[in-house]
């Protein structure tokens, strides 16, 4: 029999467990600021159970109800462009002016459960240790439209809990960037002095999406190399299309150890700000990108009795296999496809 | 009573009409180069009675078997900048090389019904003459897939025929860029000198879509401007990630009445496909694109049910309100759409 203090322990334990994971107590602690809260409701929206699913719609409708608002940027380059340095010293460098900030990171190839990994804390080590920075990688999930979903919610969670700026940083390689740059206001891309072999691992098209462009590393011996790319991509940009709302990207040349250019780089974002809140660029464009979700996600759910099917996706990979042979022309191959399939169901 | 005369006359022109529809008579004709045959096949796979779809895909198939191959050039380029004049003139200087050239022309604002517009014609005055050149505007289409899947079509039929090069042409502006791009294994950007304006009607992205660009109207007083175009150009490309099978875009000047620059281009031309051919890279890209295709036109049928039912339609635009003002996110407003289709079908 355990005694009372056993009891009582146990009861406590479990209560804030519960806690954990109830919509209106975490609701509560995220107003007040509290990071646990904030982590543990995170936490919540990555669950994979349906109770936990049907608090975090709860938790998520009250958190949109406050209508808060943050900076939402995104952050992206190829691996040694210096993303974590750049983060960490400019992310310094902002909070004199802005008082809380938020990084999350995205990396879909990354397998850690819902949590923070040792590696986030010790690549920004001076901003994770302030009280007011806020630091969480989305974790890897194959459910539908998955990390995406996750780091979506999150915003949400961080935009109650007081952020200001919310800095959202691809860490890996490969498709997050186009998912981080509908999800942001501001697309910010780092590159490397030297046009060539940095470039291949850079998706195409990405260079029209940058909002800003930033060479790193332009100290030392690098300055003159980083000025030299700083125009040449200048030249480039200018010879795209104009954006939808007028705003022209700028190149800036950075140094995480010398903050050389930071205070540019931080006027030309506020400007943006401005300029967009101001336009109602900013409402107009999150609207955008929550509707693009609900079709997309719409239309995953609405493909997924097929493509979840392990008999249906044999016989497509069938019909794939007699389409690249040219035995078929695609549009008949999906026709008899669709037509098996609905007079099967 | 009909004579026997006028007997005679009907069932010779109801014979033609039907086999106009039978897929093993046009299939002869096209081969023996019959213009046109090609014309009526290109009708008969245009058309929405579902007879004339088994005929459609049964001529297809046979087409499919011969397996001919054309070299697919797209063509695009903003309004004024000079695309029909240069179809014909450079149409013309290709025929010097190659015998057969078929010009397909997408344009999915327009609302011409099957068989040939008055414009074609008269925007190429020359090559419409030539028993070796083949002209055909892509008939608008609201179905599933409409225009692309005709040109698409066409393309084979084409062909069939031996026709050894087709230009894919844009004539509206708008989204038939990306369309035309998936369908042609060299994508050819006509630009304007001067990168101003003449850019408002670009779409984005679609330099780096581009395997060759030209600067037209390269005579008299432009020529000097146009130059400084190019080399603006073909910098900024250089800037771009390599393409994936290594390619590196020219920027061309050229003009339609003097001709300058169209020797480059074709042996521009003629090095892109013989090096593509050489290492695989046009089989594979061609079973890409069809392999998109199939997946493409497959999820579009399996959501058909949902997005051409008016009341589920009505209740997704209820939805995206709710989305658009922030009561919802997108997410869950997706889950709830589904669940209710899901439980009422």
């Amino acid at each position: 029999m355990p005694n009372d203090q056993q009891l009582n322990d146990w009861f406590q334990e479990r209560k804030s467990r519960l806690s954990e994971r109830n919509a209106g107590h975490l609701f509560e602690r995220i107003c007040a600021g509290d990071r646990t809260a904030l982590s543990a409701a995170i936490t919540l929206v990555e669950s994979k159970r349906p109770e936990d699913r049907s608090e975090a719609n709860k938790l998520l409708q009250l958190c949109l109800g406050l209508g808060k608002k943050a900076w939402r940027i995104g952050i992206t380059g190829v691996p040694g462009v210096g993303k974590s340095t750049f983060i960490e010293a400019f992310g310094n460098h902002i909070l004199t002016d802005k008082s809380k900030l938020a990084i999350l990171a995205i990396d879909p190839s990354s397998n850690v459960s819902g949590g923070s990994i040792l590696g986030d804390k010790t690549r920004m080590e001076t901003l994770s240790k302030l009280d007011n920075v806020f630091i969480r990688p989305t974790a890897s999930d194959s459910t539908l439209g998955g990390v995406a979903r996750h780091t979506r919610e999150a915003i949400i969670l961080c935009e109650a809990a007081g952020y200001e700026v919310i800095f959202v940083e691809t860490v890996g390689v490969g498709q997050s960037e186009t998912i981080v740059h509908s999800m942001v206001d501001f697309f910010l891309l780092l590159m490397l002095a030297g046009a060539g072999d940095e470039l291949q691992g850079m998706k195409r098209g990405i260079m029209e999406m940058a909002d800003g462009m930033i060479i790193t590393k332009a100290d030392g011996e690098n300055v003159q190399k980083a000025q030299w790319a700083r125009r040449e991509y200048a030249n480039a940009l200018h010879l795209f299309p104009p954006k939808e709302n007028d705003w022209i990207t700028q190149v800036h040349t950075a140094s995480s150890m010398t903050k050389e250019g930071f205070e540019d780089i931080w006027s030309n974002l506020q400007s943006f700000f401005q300029a967009m809140e101001h336009s109602g660029w900013i409402n107009e464009n999150r609207m955008r990108q929550e509707v693009e979700v609900l079709e997309e996600m719409l239309r995953a759910l609405l493909q997924s009795d097929f493509f979840a099917n392990e008999d249906w996706l044999a016989k497509y990979h069938e019909m794939e296999s007699k389409v690249k042979s040219g035995e078929i022309l695609a549009y008949q191959a999906a026709e008899e496809l669709f037509q098996g399939f609905k007079s099967n169901t």
